[in-house]
């Protein structure tokens, strides 16, 4: 019933020639929306959706996310992209500019557990996830089957402390390779160093079983047991150098009970978990997630 | 504690005497945004807040809300509204400026059950809801000491269907009276001629105790009960002259269970409504709610 | 990675030929949890999980689910079912034994929409779902790959209102070959006529994608973005010969917008009924669900 | 309209006299539900409600409540507290009758902000809160209006770290004057000696701002907005000398946004606030919490 996930991520593309989104971040003043939206209307382009926030009207900094469809776009996107530098600089805005037909070639990394990754792939096969899967790649066997059942390329690299740099080596040289843009830690039980993490800035969406900053670190399923939470939860969030600590995009929780012990907190955990993943990347991959500090705007 | 939420109102109006809302409703074409935001930043407003809603890219309506600071808006805001008719015209749109320190001139009707006239009292108290509560009207007594405690014009007006006419001219005259711009049925259990609603159109603010579209009508608790349901609602809503059929502001539910009774489903039915009525009146002071057909935009 | 899941449902069976299950239903009066617990103690077993639920105290239906652990079981079960007799007769009973390791046989119906079947399939190789899946009936031959790529026999019936009378002597011919216990309508989108119910009352579970009782029959996503709802749902229930009347097991709803288009708000609904299913699904299994009337006890 | 509040609670109490709630702690063991449920059906006791737990049916704790009604139960209780003697020694029980009639003498601590004290009074005038509210004591003027208005005897005793001793003092004389068996802190922001936490065992409910145990300790809206959290929380938990982690009795979450500052977030964290704590309160009034170790397990 899934075959034709391929065909609908295809045409999917091909229906999105003319679609592009632009973000931007600066500082506030006056005038910023009349500049960018007259400068998108006079090269026709017509603004499909436009999400702004502003941290602090009184000189705080300026967000813009403007979905937008201009005939010709193929075309026409080089010199937009050339002309937009005088109001880039104008208004001294970090921007760009994403096109909607340039899905982000994706790296997912799993370990033992396959449920983040199966919802995934089922939500990618089904034409919500808009992306190009270019690998998995896994400590373990076990995803091979289902990776390669749907042709997507899967590297076993067996992992463990003591190994770790050949590891990320062998990594980092399998992602260059595919020209990865994204990765998604789905629940991946390794720590990546420092080094690992400086070659994908804001480009790495891992999952943590918990709703942080609660239980970082490991065994939170077991330690939200010993604590006797109510509520359990998952976080999605940015890879930094600080373990759990990077910029939250998405969160969300269940209620729990006295009857739940660790194997039930963990079955309920993993349902929040993969929808909870599934949402941060859609908004990732929709381009709806910008990283200010050490947190998120999601125009939702 | 609280006896200083008038001084409260009175601050917030001062506060925000530069402050306004651009709200608009027109056919979707490209340009919208750039005329209107140019027009604003031309008379020297920071657009503090913009949010947009286009029904359909290609041809549909488009929506508009836009909060903006303007300095020295007292004297400027006829010649800009003066000035803003050209656009108006220009894209055929339906708009309107809405004044930050204008506070609505409420009026809020209940009958025998007092927990959303309570919880809005509580909110207004707090400074979460922004209006000036110009009177109460209920068919009981049971709220005047509350009403006359805060200073609140209390009129009890006993009704009955058969008296129903008589009832709303004194209603409205009262309503006339104190220039009331929003109404808001506070769980009164009596329902209103068409006559009475054709005065007040997307003015008046219900709260059902159901998530509608189930349990239209009466006893909707025992009604929920008798079926059985897993989750009981509030909804609050514009009222037309189709009962509980007007634009759905807000939802909101509970989980419920076979232990339930009647009587509990009203005890967590109460808290649903109370929040529920609460959100929706926030969102209708803030200028946040769009009618469009039988169905709302809240640019929340 | 789910390779062994018929292993797991076999030791699942093993591990659990001392368990059992005891549910009651009987006229509240003193006496009947004493008389019950003192007879399984009297015959060796420990009581593991007590549920009790009386409709009213003065008089009312009384009902009771113990689980049980009684060592040697399967030698015991016949003298223990025949001495309780005693007890049932005492106390006006009807009560029922049921065997943990006697897993239901199942048919799962559906029709095109495959992700409630997926959901109920992943949950069952997981373990979560403790089941024999008999077989799998579709108007469709979408799922065949999936459900022979497990094992499971599928059975295609092409299906529509004129041919509804043969399709049904197809498909109760199959259920009874294969002794079905338990048929779960995961989207199957064709009525049931009077007499297929009457094969199996409280045996059909069925997921209807509202918050029944809103959107009882045909779309009711688009009668949801119609009625403008800011909540969507979806309801499992058993079938009965009232279209979406029947006892409702379990309901979900998240929340919508007015962003969410029709198509938005069937992506969210899926995900809603999916889980809405598998829970519904999971408590029946473990014999939680007791129908007293048109409703449902859930001892979860 | 809330006048009648008093009668209610004693209307309450009348109607009560015959109703008692059996809590029992023991290890697990066959025959113990047996046994105490053919005692209470020998005192001619009918069971209206019993909840069971087993921390582990192999060996672990068994934890039961039930709630009885039984004819003439004031002048019965004193032989049937003394004949279950020998049940609890038997089966090595911890046990307690609770007497529905016996109201709990309840102190009220609040600090400068009023919700949690506002709702609990609500709820206690609606008769959602069978509790005897003997006095508040706050470290601030502010509710003394409300209380007196109540007829609620109110003690302001200025407090801060460096009388924190004397303060205690005082304190601990009231409630020892008033015999009260809760104390509920609704928000109270003093920290509490281990000596007046000694004084009253699992008898202290405090509510902290922040779904623990993310951000125990001061400031939690700050440090979650910090943070970026998606989600932010109230726990409701019995006091322990460890600040910030005694037995958690509930927990809420309301989803946030980017857009919500920290004064947004206290808003709508107050909601949660005051929702969670009468839950928490509710409960325990109900004895529906046992404490096991540091956790809780709550009979709803």
């Amino acid at each position: 019933m899934l075959k034709d996930y391929r065909k609908t991520l295809e045409e999917y593309r091909q229906n999105n020639l003319d679609r592009a989104r632009l973000l931007i971040k600066c500082p506030d003043q006056p005038g910023i929306v009349a500049a960018v939206s007259t400068f998108l209307q006079n090269h026709g382009a017509n603004i499909l959706e436009s999400n702004q926030y502003s941290e602090d009207p009184l000189g705080g900094t300026f967000f813009i996310r403007m979905e937008f469809a201009c005939p010709g776009l193929t075309e026409k996107k080089a010199r937009i992209e050339a002309e937009f530098a005088e109001i880039g600089s104008r208004f001294n805005m970090k921007y760009e500019f994403r096109y909607v037909s340039s899905l982000k070639k994706t790296a997912i990394f799993v370990s033992k557990e396959p449920h983040c990754l199966r919802e995934l792939l089922w939500e990618w096969q089904n034409g919500d996830l808009m992306m190009e899967i270019s690998c998995i790649i896994s400590n373990y066997e076990d995803s091979r089957e289902l990776a390669e059942s749907l042709g997507i390329p899967f590297y076993y690299i067996p992992a463990n402390k003591e190994i770790r740099n050949e590891v990320e080596e062998k990594q980092l040289k399998i992602l260059e390779e595919h020209g990865i843009e994204l990765i998604i830690l789905a629940r991946y039980m390794q720590i990546l160093t420092p080094n690992f993490v400086s070659h994908y800035p804001k480009q790495i969406i891992n999952i943590h079983h918990s709703f942080l900053p609660a239980f970082i670190g490991a065994r939170p399923y077991e330690r939200a047991f010993a604590r006797g939470v109510k509520l359990i939860g998952a976080t999605s969030h940015y890879v930094t150098n600080d373990l759990d600590e990077g910029p939250i995009i998405e969160q969300g929780v269940e209620r729990v009970n006295h009857r739940d012990q660790v194997q039930e907190l963990k079955k309920i955990g993993k349902n929040i978990e993969r929808s909870v993943l599934a949402r941060a990347v859609k908004w990732h991959l929709q381009d709806r997630v910008i990283v200010t500090g050490n947190k998120t705007i999601v125009f939702d």
